[in-house]
């Protein structure tokens, strides 16, 4: 069947092991995944009018119990408030410990129903049906789930590995370019860490939301081969993981300081680079014309301050630091990231005046 | 030293093993367990005044830095606007992935304290001081943690293994009668499920707040011993952990149809009583009248509700059902415990006729 042939595997080898399902079409095969008999799927309004009544018919056609579960379209979701509210609505709907919890839409949906299903009940089954490239290549695989706080972003949550990932390339069609490009910005950084043929790939011929559907199966595959292999080695981000936090720390806090109005996509770019001139001026490889390169493709907003020792002051309280001190990931060459610990003020302020320079 | 020689101790099997230490002043040695620099207390004002400031200063004369959590001493404090609260005071006090969580008090710290470790930065070290004898045999070994919902109690929560659990027998002498009498129903439970010499003991003398300290240490840590030994075959509940709610659902049911004034002490009580009373009928092992002595000491307070339909509707709800099937754990004899899911409502009804025969 041409549906079948289009569609690819990465198997997360995790303990149990989950496959993730690439390819054009795969939404309207979840039942073939889904063994449980009733399911809540959480999604937001926007992803739910465009692909929801498909899905439900597809698992109500395989004698599923389906209630739907949604809220707004919005990064405002991700919050205790509604984590609290959904998991009301499961105990309303009679979800038990035999039931599953499914996620269709993007990451802000995979990260509160993922966090939602590992706490109902101390823990359903769970699946992510990622319709974002960014949640494709980036949250729905790997079982980090959460929330945010008052207090900063994603600093509540569980590691909850889903039973199965699915990923429509065709529920990218439908995505603004701007959100596109967001994904886009961590399959770069995934080429960056562990594969150039994705950097040669995105640098040869612009990729975008038409792209041809076997080209984005492909590019996806490979992206999420990279964090699986990751992941595999290290599921609850105890060592090798934080390679993933490429550029990461860095966005973070310029997303603290946007009071996210800065896209977690554009902070990422701006940490890339940010990151890539750390590494230059340590005379590790200077990649940094490459990530220069992409920043011009995803033409980032504006940055959110220009205030070197405000940005430090929200560097210092990153979660993945260990008793205050700064961690970054740095490449001593591409394909080779290392985890550091003495980057000192001198050397960010220096890299920061190089991201100055670019706006 | 007399203190450590006091002292017992039981390995909870799980991956990574943790300890269990019981006796006399261990509380006052809760530095040589806790290893993590950073640390918050989450207590409540009752616990906290008798004991929090003894276990601050022997945290910051190891050089800990310490930070206080106190929530009201209530079961309304198990809520998930708690749990939320904590967690803003945790990210506000600077608690980063090396920092520990330590619980001290009963119960509902202890799994509203779990549950808060087990969640902030996708979960963090976690210690249990429990300072009840229900908490000690029940609640703090094991790693179940949670809070309730409007829609019903623990329907929220992680699997949280604690690092150590710390036991000083000491902290039961403050102990209310009717509270220690909460703990015994667990104590013996266990002592059914596993463990006669626990039900000779508890038979011959009675136990109470102002036992010998040898003899609480000696009947506490039999007690965690079976609870352990469950736990390490089955962490997550798939199989034989289920034993351990031999009397829980019918007790549940007993607590959501009171409103939760029924303790859950008493709760299980009657659902021992219910449960051996559905095995005399199997034509098991009749040793309801084993219970039944048990139950005259207990002097549980009068059952919330004679009505079977209700009583009924109620076990249908419970979390531990798998696709509304209500499960029971039944004694085929004592220590022999079997999970059956085939209990008919006539079996129900005449178990519960002799439930009301007893007040």
């Amino acid at each position: 069947m041409a549906l079948e042939a289009a569609s690819q595997s990465v198997s997360v080898k995790v303990a149990p092991a989950y496959p993730v399902v690439i390819g054009a079409g795969v939404l309207s095969r979840a039942a073939e995944f889904i063994s449980e008999r009733r399911v809540a799927i959480i999604s937001n309004d926007t992803v739910f009018d465009l692909y929801g009544q498909a899905l439900v018919a597809s698992l109500e056609a395989a004698n599923k119990q389906v209630v739907v579960l949604r809220v707004a379209d919005s990064e405002k979701s991700k919050s205790l408030p509604v984590f609290a509210s959904l998991l009301s609505e499961c105990a309303l709907a009679g979800l038990d410990r035999g039931s599953a919890v499914v996620a269709l839409g993007g990451g802000v949906i995979g990260d509160l129903a993922g966090f939602v299903a590992a706490s109902y009940m101390r823990g359903i089954a769970f699946y992510q049906l990622p319709t974002t490239l960014l949640a494709m290549v980036d949250a729905s695989v790997g079982g980090k789930t959460g929330v945010n706080l008052p207090e900063g972003k994603n600093l509540v949550g569980a590691f909850k590995q889903p039973r199965a990932v699915l990923m429509d390339v065709l529920s990218l069609r439908s995505l603004p370019e701007t959100l596109f490009k967001q994904g886009a910005v961590e399959l770069f950084k995934h080429g960056l860490l562990a594969d150039a043929s994705i950097l040669d790939d995105m640098t040869a011929t612009p990729l975008s939301t038409q792209s041809d559907s076997a080209r984005l199966t492909d590019l996806i595959t490979r992206s999420v081969q990279v964090k699986a292999d990751i992941v595999a080695q290290d599921e609850t981000e105890q060592g090798v993981r934080a390679f993933l936090n490429l550029g990461h720390n860095t966005a973070h806090a310029l997303e603290a300081v946007s009071n996210n109005q800065l896209s977690h996509g554009e902070a990422v770019t701006y940490g890339l680079y940010f990151s890539s001139r750390l590494s230059a001026h340590r005379n590790y490889q200077d990649y940094s014309a490459l990530v220069k390169r992409f920043f011009d493709w995803v033409k980032p907003s504006p940055l959110p301050t220009r205030d070197f020792s405000q940005l430090e002051s929200f560097l210092k309280r990153d979660k993945k630091n260990m008793d205050g001190v700064a961690r970054f990931v740095l490449l001593k060459a591409l394909g080779e990231p290392v985890l550091v610990d003495d980057v000192s003020s001198a050397e960010l302020e220096r890299a920061w005046q190089d991201v100055l320079a670019l706006a």
